[in-house]
């Protein structure tokens, strides 16, 4: 099974290594990590890499497309290269996934029209802009295409992808064997349950 | 703020980019990618790439160190240049970290002789054996020392400890910011919750 993970500068490294960490252990499973060219690209925080192998002109398949977001979605949405590729991807997957605000990409492409999607809670009227429907779930599947709320998680969709592709017991046994048994220190996961004045100020960064 | 985090060949990603993920987000952080000799390190998957920069020889304090986990503990925990440079830099910190096995690393090194530490549950007798007291819970801290479950249980102990370091509503920021309202599809992240024959298979690969 051959699973792309599209990689650009300013991406947010827990989006793709989150469901990396899931979907590299299924059987059989071997991860691409598609770059615009060969080399290091930089996460947004500028304090991590990603290797890019292959390049977008040297994989023109998979069964599995994943899409991670991060402050770099901003160039792919509109660049023609990108958005190409994933179109024509897209046309060769079993799934076509995405985290965070991956999902701008997926509807730039034109994949998400009138579609029900989700990204990071703070990029949802730039995904309705983009012609998508946006929805307050963590994870949503609508046909072949599953996207992902904000950065976290992509853990979610690639457990619930997991089952789909392997069955339920082989992505418990995954879970468990990342011992995915949430303990947040706090409650405040999402704008619906941290105090207005942390979703403002985390607003204003975004 | 210097963040060491020490990466290794058989390194799991996620023990690693779970913390990055949250500790990144803190006011004035820096992370340092630690690891014996430049150059990339793969994964415990063999399908992912971590670039070392800088090398122990090159990085002598740090203010929080993170010890990931993955199979190549196993050689680190036998490697008097990384035990020797752990408990070096550990002088130095103002929190010393680990997630999944990477605290059998600590331990190896003698920083927790007695003490009461977590691990991945697969490995808890192993734990036991290197002299620490093992405790099944997802996040342990005593004194100085913060220890995480197994591989996704670091984000956990990140936002932890950034409530630590910078207090709660920075940290519940950074949760909000990475939107970690954990929804998982099953209830099988832990050996006391998922069924029999799944944690016999799961310990059978670990």
């Amino acid at each position: 099974m051959e699973i792309a993970v599209l990689v650009f500068d300013r991406i947010t490294a827990l989006d793709a290594i989150g469901p990396y960490e899931v979907l590299s252990r299924l059987p059989g499973a071997r991860v691409h990590w598609v770059g615009l060219q060969p080399g290091p690209v930089r996460t947004d925080s500028g304090l991590a890499t990603f290797v890019v192998e292959p390049t977008l002109a040297e994989l023109d398949r998979a069964d599995v497309l994943v899409v991670p977001g991060g402050f770099g979605t901003r160039a792919l949405i509109e660049d023609p290269a990108v958005l190409d590729w994933v179109r024509a991807v897209h046309e060769t997957t079993t799934w076509t996934t995405s985290v965070c605000t991956g999902s701008l990409v997926l509807a730039a492409a034109g994949l998400l029209a009138g579609v029900d999607a989700t990204t990071h809670w703070a990029a949802r009227e730039l995904l309705a802009k983009l012609g998508a429907n946006p929805v307050a779930e963590r994870v949503v599947e609508r046909g072949k295409i599953m996207t992902a709320a904000g950065v976290s998680s992509g853990i979610d969709m690639a457990l619930t992808l997991a089952a789909r592709i392997a069955g339920d017991e082989v992505a418990q046994a995954i879970q468990l064997g990342i011992e995915y048994d949430p303990q947040p220190p706090f409650d405040t996961g999402s704008p619906e349950k941290a105090p207005p004045e942390i979703v403002e100020l985390v607003r204003s960064l975004t």
